[in-house]
């Protein structure tokens, strides 16, 4: 569909003005040509695929649920699209796996205006196109309820190159790509302000998966462990620390908080480093690295270009401490089910 | 967790009572030992799996809703559970393929009974084992819509052997697996009376799909096009005549409707050719053959052990006639998109 016939769509029209099918070509004109390792696609009972020779394949599926998961007063229709691709590429990132792949479930209300309908579409196809991922599939249906966005993505790695959250030994080093904070401020900002435009903002509606860091982590075999920071820092660090048989000691001062967030949780009164470490969303990665694979793990910064920082240490006792004190294992995987991610990121609102 | 342990939950316990870790720990208790080839599964960023060799893979994904594809009046959380695997299992029959392994995502009201929670994974579960797949992963997360159960299914096929909707010639017999109405007919009774049970009723609640059929028909080669039954007869011939790019002939003394729904259709003053060609929910399959594979086929059926009824013939003028008369094209993926399988096979409803 091009620009100008979206013109001609009636004012107000919804996803119930139109066919499944009509739906279904709406994406698909969205979406990157086919690659050649497509041999059917969109359109049949199910697309099939040629594997990748020598490589070992990654699955994973992550779900987006309106009211749980993102609030639309504040998050735009192509946001809702980024994001629910974004969460599944971490994950992807966090095993060291290229992405290849994914399949787009949604269940839409039927008074979703066709042009929202559009903009989620675009969101996923556009960060589809920028990491070469072709979307080989997917399913719409009706619901009740909220808007809910499930991708399932798949990536493909070398086998001896997939991280998982399992090998770190004690007096492994901790590293965090980037910067944290800037998501769970943003949320906070949006929450506050709908209109609020600016680097913490952008970090929370449309994250970038650290694709590269992982796969160069892979490829050069640098991380003993690794994870996504979809739960926030504190959570990943006691997945680690639980998947791996260790304790984890982080030092506060070393966290790289995004200045704006830090600025931001300090004009609200709340403490960064505790806004930082249990704010969700911000998709970086925590890694853990053999003390002698410092050199290796300097050349993936500067390959990826992304940096990691230098954020604690891996000991002996089991738990994860913060300059000292011991953190309470009450966040992600731990909470309970209901209060899962109310909003994520929300740390006043709990 | 075992029988005896169940017993110790808390009367009215809900999902909310538990953490997601538990949850998924729950389902994890109730799937097979892992295979081989998986080689990272539940519990970390993504599954790990090593392929198939000499295979193509073939990925579908679809989801039930509740209020939209079943009705927790009278379907039963073990059944919500099988239908939503099921449903997948046989699009990738639909192709030739055979299942391997499956993502489940699902978003769960919070007052969700614990037993109910534990039925829907014994649905799937149970489904996945008699066939052999492996649950490599899924997804947990509350909702304040309706249950929606979410599945990705990866199957394998070789290259040349996978089917398509697309490749009916003019002169290609049309053959249907198994007998069509039941399920359609099953729904009917259940909202009639929702403690109804006999084999109608079972075709609805627990549809098995043809995978047997679907891979002999593939390995040997011997069908040109195959679509399943998902929504109904009609529909699908529909399908298979715009894919393939021909007309479709039935001839309505020859469809298998199973005799349970002729005799309720009946009883209803309802049609049975048109209740059965417009019910949905069949999840057999649809044929085309050409005619000098005839003795091919009738292997396939003697090997399956299900039956495969000539039901008519592709021809050069496009569109569906039933004895003549043309089929409107107002089924399934041609209807609006709001009236969407309001609930499928419910043919009077609308």
């Amino acid at each position: 569909m091009s620009e100008g016939e979206a013109r001609d769509e009636p004012r107000g029209a919804t996803v119930s003005d139109f066919t499944e099918r009509e739906l279904v070509a709406r994406i698909a004109q969205r979406l990157s040509p086919s690659p050649d390792w497509l041999i059917v696609g969109i359109g049949d009972d199910a697309a099939v695929v040629e594997p990748e020779r020598n490589r070992v394949e990654v699955f994973t599926v992550d779900a987006l649920v309106e009211g749980v998961h993102f609030d639309r007063r504040f998050v735009p229709p192509d946001a809702i699209g980024h994001r629910a691709l974004a969460v599944n590429l971490s994950d992807l990132a966090a095993m060291g796996a290229a992405p290849r792949l994914a399949l787009v479930s949604m269940a839409l209300p039927a008074d979703l205006p066709i042009t929202d309908f559009d903009a989620i579409a675009l969101g996923f196809a556009g960060l589809a196109a920028a990491h070469r991922i072709h979307i080989v599939g997917g399913n719409l249906t009706r619901t009740s309820g909220p808007i809910t966005v499930d991708i399932t993505a798949v990536g493909t790695v070398k086998r001896r190159q997939a991280l998982t959250r399992a090998g770190a030994r004690v007096g492994d080093v901790l590293y965090v790509s980037g910067e944290i904070g800037a998501a769970a401020a943003g949320l906070q900002m949006l929450r506050h302000d709908a209109s609020t435009s600016n680097s913490c903002t952008e970090r929370y509606l449309r994250p970038q998966p650290r694709l590269r860091v992982g796969t160069l982590l892979g490829r050069n075999r640098v991380a003993s462990a690794c994870i996504d920071l979809s739960d926030g820092f504190a959570d990943a660090a006691q997945q680690i620390a639980a998947a791996s048989g260790v304790g984890v000691e982080i030092d506060a001062a070393t966290l790289p908080i995004a200045a704006g967030a830090r600025e931001w949780f300090t004009s609200r009164s709340q403490n960064p480093v505790t806004a930082a470490l249990t704010g969700g969303d911000d998709y970086e990665l925590l890694v853990a690295v053999r003390p002698r694979l410092r050199r290796q793990l300097a050349a993936v910064m500067r390959q990826a270009d992304v940096p990691l920082t230098r954020v604690g240490v891996c000991v002996a006792t089991p738990g994860v401490t913060v300059d000292g004190v011991t953190m309470p294992g009450g966040y992600g995987h731990f909470r309970p089910f209901d209060k899962l991610r109310v909003l994520p990121g929300d740390v006043e609102g709990r």
